[in-house]
């Protein structure tokens, strides 16, 4: 960071990079990924096993649901500690192992990822570092080109890592991955308009938030309470919004403001009962997404509309970054330099 | 509720009564989980689904580490929205699908099972009411017996579901429960002890709290989580140890209160770096197990010694539901009647 830079500039200019950077994905890393795709089906795995953590596991959760629902194969996700804290002997032989991150450096998650594939486990990384030991680690290797991210708080990385994951799913579905060349020009739409900038005073004061979502959307609010954390410091809790049901509802009240992401399609349809359940406890509630419910919600951020449900996580990401960006800084925070953060975390 | 009790007396009751259902668990249902045991072994299963929601969810989540740690096996969450709100045909033929829940009312996990079974998994239902929906959709049963749970909280229906996935696994790798034995008796200890209730006060004006712990501990620390917001309505955020030095870590300073569940052992040892890196960054840390790891942490609360690891998220709970409770009642809310809950969620 050169100080001479505004708080925040770095990460600003890494999400308005998004659309780019998504671009520059579908140029040059197709091939590569159908590639990848076919060693995958060549293999016929049973089970997909996801390691990561972060960002990149909100990211792979999104994988979760794109493999179980348009393949039926079950997909669960690793707990890294399992393979480093104790001492296990895993069955993996008919098992896909997707790792995800960005710098592939995470002491864990390398050690989880030999352990697999000595126990033969098809190994496959996505990252933003080939040249990284866990890109090493693995026998296949998809690099999402999301160039250099400097800001701790993960953007480009993040968008470009569900870019190819849908790539990756698609391809392995038979696709051609042409579903997602609108992709660029929608993330460009949502950078351009800035809607977060405007409703992100709100939250001047707000010491807690909750975000929310259902399906494919459910990463997608975790992935912003994330980003909420990291640079605002506000305590922002993600809730599968049928979880939400299931207790934290009790804490919901008008000083305790509520995000809810809400897409077109199935996902809207399947939360519309937990908007309505928080319009009767009087929530403070902020949808991202459909207009068409946005009904009374105190707050609302448009998507473009259109989007096949499967792309639209990568979108949907967007206004909760700016929002996250510009409450950090109306709060006199730096988003570049979140206290306490190191950019590559080395857990073991 | 009867009109005349006190704020919280129907949850303290349940705690309190929790070493007692323990004892009728592994006094009632032994045979009927070794027979279960010896089902899922006749058909090899080569992975694990479960099905959970809520409370339920973090017993199913124990259930993941115990599976993956003891048999190598792996185990995924399933999603029911992907069985829901999505159309999918899954390819489960050899895989165990284990429902847990309270009620067994719940339709989402109900009719995401009926799918599953359809679908040639093997379906086993862990509920504390054996002529349910969901237990009657499921090809076995397992009955938690915690007898009826009144309080919207759930707290001795949680602990009989670890005691018998306890169980359901030691029986699964060729155990006779022995070890398990010690259970009712560790439990009485906490009870009695009341040591949560010291510690109460000091977050009697607590805005957040941010709960973790790693391997075996971590869904206990998520189970915290959820007791303190329904009950005290806090923003509790619970983080497996490693995710928390991934992003979250730049919330914590003095005013943000942290829960660490510290077993003796290998999940104590691999806590101890976020220890470490807590005390850099000045946090509030209140230590629930190990004294030998207690350090100079601002409160402790201490657990018996000489639980086996596997064993020892069963007690560890109960001091934390303890804490939940006492704080609500010090604050005025009546943790019997949370604002916004119902017991039986009903989720699609």
């Amino acid at each position: 960071m050169t100080e001479q830079e505004q708080p925040g500039a770095i990460m600003q200019r890494e999400v308005n990079e998004q659309p780019e950077a998504l671009a520059r994905l579908l140029d040059s890393e197709l091939k590569n990924i159908h590639d990848v795709a076919d060693k995958i089906k060549a293999r016929n795995p049973r089970f997909v096993m996801l390691n990561a953590r972060g960002t990149s596991d909100h990211a792979a959760q999104y994988f979760k649901y794109l493999v179980e629902i348009t393949m039926g194969i079950p997909v669960g996700l690793s707990s890294p500690s399992v393979f480093t804290a104790y001492d296990v002997t895993p069955k993996y032989d008919d098992v896909v192992w997707v790792s995800v991150s960005q710098s592939g450096g995470s002491p864990d998650l390398v050690e989880a990822t030999e352990k697999a594939r000595s126990a033969g486990a098809l190994t496959i990384a996505v990252t933003n570092a080939t040249d990284s030991p866990l890109a090493n680690a693995s026998e296949l290797n998809i690099d999402v080109v999301a160039g250099p991210e400097k800001a701790v708080a993960a953007t480009k990385s993040f968008t470009n890592q569900l870019l190819a994951l849908y790539l990756l799913g698609d391809a392995w579905n038979g696709g051609d991955g042409s579903a997602a060349q609108a992709v660029p020009g929608f993330a460009q739409q949502v950078v351009d308009a800035k809607d977060a900038t405007a409703v992100a005073g709100r939250y001047r004061f707000a010491e807690k938030m909750i975000t929310t979502g259902r399906g494919y959307a459910y990463p997608i609010a975790r992935e912003g309470a994330l980003k909420l954390m990291e640079t605002t410091y506000l305590a922002a809790q993600p809730f599968s919004s049928a979880d939400l049901m299931h207790g934290p509802m009790a804490m919901v009240d008008p000083g305790h403001p509520v995000v809810a992401v809400v897409p077109e399609g199935i996902g809207g349809e399947a939360i519309q009962p937990v908007l309505d359940r928080l319009k009767e406890n009087n929530a403070d509630v902020l949808v991202v997404g459909d207009q068409a419910r946005a009904g009374d919600a105190a707050a609302f951020i448009p998507l473009p509309q259109g989007m096949p449900e499967e792309i639209s996580p990568i979108i949907q990401i967007i206004p909760l970054q700016q929002l996250a960006h510009d409450i950090a800084v109306q709060r006199g925070n730096n988003p570049d330099a979140p206290r306490g953060l190191r950019k590559v975390t080395e857990t073991r």
